[in-house]
């Protein structure tokens, strides 16, 4: 829907793990659900494998055609960890030892413990700046409108907030949904009749089967609140027509 | 890593739910794990909206990158589902009833319960080929090396056995997961020597957090058994020799 305001995001989910399917993304919703709170939309995910000139591909591509890019992977001690390089050679900058990560990380370990492969963690594009990690020591960091977090679900969470102040976002997104006893095809045209007349507000359909439970999941989403309650009130109006029991959850 | 048989693949996820952050995608995994199955590889997954040039332009981008491409989501009766009608214009191909498509629904509903609303799933490219669906009767399609899905996630996963003979396959990837109770940074320069001796398999390293455990997965991928083995012999090795424990499970 056209909002004069918007201030769009892709996603990069950096990693085999999750190309295999050994792994469940769930940085994605825990990402966009944060996003949305600030106004801001996720209007792509890509999800590649830990090669250097995807990586870079992609970032580059992104960075141009979105306001903010998160990725998420790759950046910690190991050898499959390459994004802080890539993203280096996406911005042609040069990658090292950051002096500020050197020595936040210096002071988080014990004397001696500060080994070879910890360090490895401050290594990144040199002029990046931070994002600190309250979880486990080693920041992200971020060039430009690049933001990069680490791939360990719990502690990406815990990262987000810092960020908060560096992101100008638009108006929030507001999203309400209506769980109704029925199936789709029930509700096609008289939804597709609401959606023609309420063109700022995103009317999605999800049918779902759980519990035992058949049912659809009308939700709507704007940056418009009374654009929602007309809307609500429209598809309230055939929902009761129909003789449709509302669901209290899904 | 090479492989000289290798058959790529990649997925394209369709919904505006899984960009907003509501609904989590859970298809990749399911599809990348078969896949994984009959030897095929994912190497790119793109999650995209509900918007037609979008899907149309990403289709053709991946139809012609990768052996097969598989699409999920859009295909129900509502306004919100696109899917059939931009392969049909990837394809440039005619978008009607198609009518294998109409006579198995036909079927499936009580006479007089087969509404326009109902009607609408058996509009697809139609010369495309059929996918069974078991579960709830709406068939999924396929034009030449692009398959589309539904996005429920039951009913997808009920449809991807009866395509296994439709796809040609290459060798299958063995997989191996190796858990010790470590951290990465430990372990990290001599995973990295390991991975220099052994090209054949793709080492993974993978922290986790969870149930009070902190650990490092790490994970074998080969479609060669014996270049896993002689690989998990060297890691052992060291891993013996720093003292680490292995973990049973997670």
């Amino acid at each position: 829907m056209t909002n004069k305001k918007e201030i769009i995001s892709g996603i990069i989910i950096i990693g085999n793990e999750v190309l295999s399917g050994r792994t469940k993304d769930i940085n994605t919703s825990t990402i966009s659900t944060w996003l949305n709170s600030l106004g801001i939309v996720v209007k792509e995910v890509r999800i590649i494998p830990d090669d250097k000139k995807k990586i870079i591909d992609t970032v580059n591509a992104f960075r141009k055609n979105f306001n903010y890019v998160f990725t998420t992977g790759g950046i910690g001690p190991t050898h499959d960890d390459i994004t802080a390089e890539s993203i280096s050679e996406a911005f042609n900058m040069e990658y090292g030892f950051h002096k500020e990560a050197f020595s936040i990380l210096e002071k988080y370990y014990n004397p001696g413990e500060f080994t070879e492969g910890r360090q490895k963690m401050s290594k990144m594009p040199i002029k990046a700046k931070l994002i600190i990690n309250p979880t486990s020591g080693a920041p992200g960091f971020y060039v430009e409108n690049v933001f990069c977090l680490p791939g360990v679900p719990s502690i990406l969470k815990s990262m987000l907030g810092g960020l908060n102040n560096c992101l100008v976002g638009g108006d929030p997104v507001i999203s309400e949904t209506l769980n109704l006893k029925t199936v789709e095809s029930e509700i096609a045209k008289s939804l597709s009749d609401v959606q023609k007349l309420n063109r700022e507000v995103e009317i999605g359909s999800y049918p779902f089967f759980r519990a035992g439970k058949l049912g659809v999941s009308i939700v709507l989403r704007s940056t418009n609140q009374n654009k929602i309650d007309e809307c609500n009130d429209q598809i309230l109006k055939f929902v009761k027509a129909k003789d449709i029991e509302i669901l209290r959850e899904e």
